[in-house]
């Protein structure tokens, strides 16, 4: 019931369990989506439902331990586990918390993620009794997870290869879905159904925009206000494959282009170029960045321009100034340089890539050099 | 910018202020999507990243404050807020951090959702800072959130109204989708498709499952087992519309069904019969809980027989033993019993309904009384 061969978590797991030796870390607590699915192919669209919580215990010797509410128990007894305890709920909050305490209290270094890009899946009330229930050392397990995650392993690189093979199908359709007066919401849902149709299992991500030249933002709903000649559509979408993300988008001119909006596009092309070239194994994705800005003549004004991507929608590393991170042969990026027209407008590109030993590998089906037209 | 007109976010900000007054609470400090877009009407997919914080300060006199990534600050801006604080982001962590604790420092006492089914979309890192920077007192903000966001507008029951249409129409086509050899991911697909097309601007939560009589729990993503004679298949849905949800299910049997399969179902039928007598106001959620399990012969192995459902997929109350919540007119909530047959299998069955002064009204073109054979 996992979406690989057991082979693939014993070796995470391995992987993980030398990295937590090393780190002096007696065992991982872990309860959100992307980590229990990385760890066990435990993998349910139920993380909508905020209401219970999941946990898993990754020591530093054995299979991971999981505590889960008996709706999951089934699920996760056919994931790579070892011990499945199991709780009723929902019953009015704390529920599996004494359990979940009496399953640490055998650890005296405990890791969690609590650092960049991190969260808490479970309440403040629940975390601060577990804290001070236990008299466990905890330490920031963030690093040694950014280490693991970013390399993706080869069955992971296949379905991401295969997402982004999606992905670009479905853009190859965009010239007969975008047409002049056609209002967004309906150009967005029938990218939406094209996505699915050359087999996206889901489409989490789907924004976009489009005015003259550009759009006003990167992460907007559609308007109902139909497409215009002269516009400057474009779709941005996370599609997912057993729940490994795509994230690139697409420009279309409709109707006509101007020679503005055809130079933004062009100076994009570029900087994607030089993005393509800086991105060697050993470079930090801060020299990517500032190789795109060279070309871009200057920053972003979204932060950044390119993160990595898998399990999640964007992960570590970002394509920015402060991050040094080392790029290695395995990790998957995005190429996510944007510009900002003389008329205030917006205009941004994304390509998906893998970083390999020599020249990165495009995941993704090239953007036209030139500002398509339809 | 927003779903709706801004007399309703000002509707709800009274409605929160005077809670904040009884309670006395002088701000509340908000970061998950669902309550951001309440206050406020900021909605975006974006949420999928993890990398960004969004925070909202909403305090007891004027206008919600907010303090987002500079890839937001437009949409926030357009969106029903006062002062909106920008920072840059990604940057490796505790982005906006001083910001935010100046901002909270005017307020001596803070109400933060850590209660009942909350979580918190920040480090442990970073609210650990924000904590020990401040003096204030933090207070559960879960209790005042639900008593409020527990009642829907009018205008919140329209769209709810609307996408449980939609829901309903696109499983009217599901006879037509579901047939003897055709595998539950095409299954699945077809289904999502039909839904699009039907309306949903979204398809955030898919689950069902497939085998003799019924299946063997209600999460699991599908299978590419193709559907065979005598199966009962079940797909579960989370549609949206302007970011509120429809959830609920429909059963099928592929060419014929068994005797038990369709005792199951008219027991399912017969405890939501149940449970829509008891829905009524000034009832114990827990009341229409015993209502249903009364039919059933038990209570359930998923923990509960219904729950709210709105801005979330999920929502308090639970009709479940332990939930003593009071029903009232404008909660929206689903009734969904569920049953183990002889053979082990489970059969789901789940509507959404309105509690109004008198019965409740169906949201949901009610399930057949007889299970369907396609």
């Amino acid at each position: 019931m996992t979406d690989f061969p057991r082979a693939e978590y014993e070796a995470r797991l391995v992987r993980a369990q030398d990295a937590m030796a090393a780190a002096g870390i007696d065992a991982l607590f872990l309860n959100t989506e992307a980590e229990l699915n990385w760890f066990t192919g435990f993998r349910t669209a139920f993380w909508q439902s905020p209401t219970r919580r999941w946990y898993l215990i990754v020591p530093r010797d054995g299979l991971p331990i999981a505590l889960v509410p008996t709706i999951g128990a089934a699920l996760m007894r056919s994931a790579f586990t070892g011990r499945v305890e199991v709780f009723d709920a929902p019953a009015g909050g704390n529920e599996g918390l004494a359990t979940l305490a009496g399953l640490l209290s055998a650890f005296a270094r405990i890791g969690l993620p609590m650092g960049e890009e991190a969260s808490l899946r479970m309440s403040l009330t629940e975390f601060d009794a577990l804290r001070r229930a236990l008299t466990a050392e905890w330490v920031d397990a963030t690093p040694l997870l950014k280490a693991l995650q970013t390399i993706k392993s080869p069955a992971e690189i296949a379905v991401i290869r295969e997402i982004c093979a999606i992905g670009s199908r479905a853009f190859a359709k965009l010239p007969s879905l975008a047409q002049a007066g056609r209002p967004l919401t309906d150009t967005f849902r029938a990218f939406r159904i094209a996505l699915l149709e050359e087999g996206a299992e889901d489409v989490p991500y789907l924004v976009g925009g489009a005015g003259p030249d550009g759009y006003d933002d990167v992460i907007s709903p559609p308007s109902t206000t139909p497409l215009a000649a002269g516009d400057v559509l474009m779709l941005d979408t996370g599609a997912q494959l057993k729940g490994y993300f795509c994230d690139f988008d697409r420009n279309i001119a409709i109707g006509r282009a101007s020679d503005a909006a055809k130079r933004a596009h062009d100076t994009l092309w570029h900087a994607t170029e030089a993005g393509l070239t800086a991105a060697r194994p050993g470079a930090e994705a801060c020299e990517v960045f500032a190789a795109m800005a060279g070309v871009l003549g200057g920053g972003s004004n979204i932060g950044r321009l390119g993160h990595g991507l898998g399990l999640r929608l964007t992960e570590w590393p970002s394509l920015a100034p402060h991050d040094t991170t080392r790029l290695a042969p395995g990790m998957v990026l995005t190429l996510e340089p944007s510009i900002t027209l003389e008329n205030g407008a917006m205009m941004v590109s994304e390509e998906n890539i893998l970083i390999t030993d020599g020249a990165p590998e495009l995941l993704t089906t090239r953007a036209d050099k030139e500002l398509p037209i339809t």
